[in-house]
């Protein structure tokens, strides 16, 4: 049967990856992915067929990949961090109803929020949640209930899509909501480029986050009551007693 | 300077380690960890010493592994899944403070949040939120509350430790409170043994996992409610118009 494989490739460095997305990567005919994911893992995987889209053109990429491998290619689609974290394989198990004839296998990758959990400390070593301030497709409304929702249950938080262009201000908004809740003394920090060339980790309080630019490649860690700061490591408590 | 890493091996089989995990296990001295998972790695790394400890001694554990760094000793700590997210690496930054001599690295892995949404298929493609339900370190009260502030606010829920001997009834209560939010008919899926022998993923409404036995090597994940079932696979979709 045709085979289409969607690879979650990690943050970004190759040894980052699964064992299993490499062997992926190292066995299929083509892969097919968002031009910067694409230049990230071309030195590593020479000789095979390499098919990009831009940004926005994501539908776009599922069908092509869908395409390739209706062609009796094995097709490896890939996503930074993990294919399920906000990434390409819902996408691809909807538009798979439009091609029966292809196998569709999902290989699991670090999602941001695990990668830069390790590079900050240990974050979330307690019960979390994962938003991203993206209003692209989700209401703005929506996002800032759950923001609320989460600081008042005193969740860590972790947000992607921090900033871009035309969302200058959202960090600022999102801290405004879980300020409502939260201390501003509150441990968060930031990772820019996680396991890739200009790694850098920040440590803030989220009154001090408030007011903290940042760019598109950053993820943004909000500690909850009990999170603190040990050794420049943002660290949150599971509660076993030393 | 002395080395300490603390290792996620992800849900158990050896592909689903990152490169750097395997590199790390390979390239280190001593191995220490709960015995279930040493049993999981021994295999592929021969030659290793392999230290044990069972579960609820964590801290003698950690204590363990930084002692025998102070001896000169390359020494790995491993956690199933990533040890970030209710893992050791929290409490190896803690009692790191009692050990200055040893420096600490903390390499991802991939969680069973992650790992288990891969063989459901895509369900948390937008924000979700992690949570416990063990009360051995938390109290029950702060658990309810943020299993009803993540239902109120649509959030897909992953559901870590939903049984034990002692908490045959833990699922039942949680699935019960967030049905005050949530439909009965939301999509929730199950996965036991993530990655490893036994694999086996299951589909659910939210009123049928209710009334669902689970054991302590389940994953649970309850959809938000957009989240549906394509092909037997449960989908959340982030919003893409195809």
């Amino acid at each position: 049967m045709n085979k289409l494989t969607v690879v979650g490739i990690g943050p970004g460095a190759y040894e980052l990856m699964t064992i299993k997305a490499a062997e992926t990567l190292r066995n299929c005919d083509v892969i097919v992915g968002y031009t910067v994911y694409v230049d990230l893992v071309k030195e590593h995987f020479p000789g095979k067929e390499f098919l990009t889209t831009p940004m926005k053109k994501e539908v776009e990429r599922c069908r092509l990949a869908f395409e390739e491998a209706g062609k009796g290619k094995n097709v490896a689609m890939i996503c930074s961090g993990d294919a399920g974290v906000y990434g390409m394989s819902g996408l691809i198990l909807e538009i798979g109803q439009e091609f029966p004839e292809v196998a569709v296998e999902i290989v699991s990758g670090v999602t941001a929020a695990i990668g830069g959990a390790s590079v900050l400390g240990a974050p979330l070593i307690h019960d979390f949640a994962v938003i991203s301030l993206s209003d692209l497709l989700t209401p703005w409304e929506k996002i800032e209930k759950r923001l609320s929702a989460a600081a008042e249950a005193d969740l860590s938080v972790v947000l992607y899509n921090p900033s871009s262009k035309k969302r200058k201000d959202y960090l600022k908004k999102a801290c405004e909501i879980m300020l409502a809740w939260k201390d501003p003394n509150t441990v968060c920090g930031t990772v820019v480029n996680i396991g890739r060339e200009g790694e850098q980790a920040s440590l803030y309080t989220l009154a001090e986050l408030k007011d903290t630019p940042v760019d598109m490649f950053t993820t943004v860690f909000v500690g909850n009551s009990q999170t603190k700061v040990i050794d420049g490591k943002m660290v949150t408590p599971r509660g076993y007693i030393i």
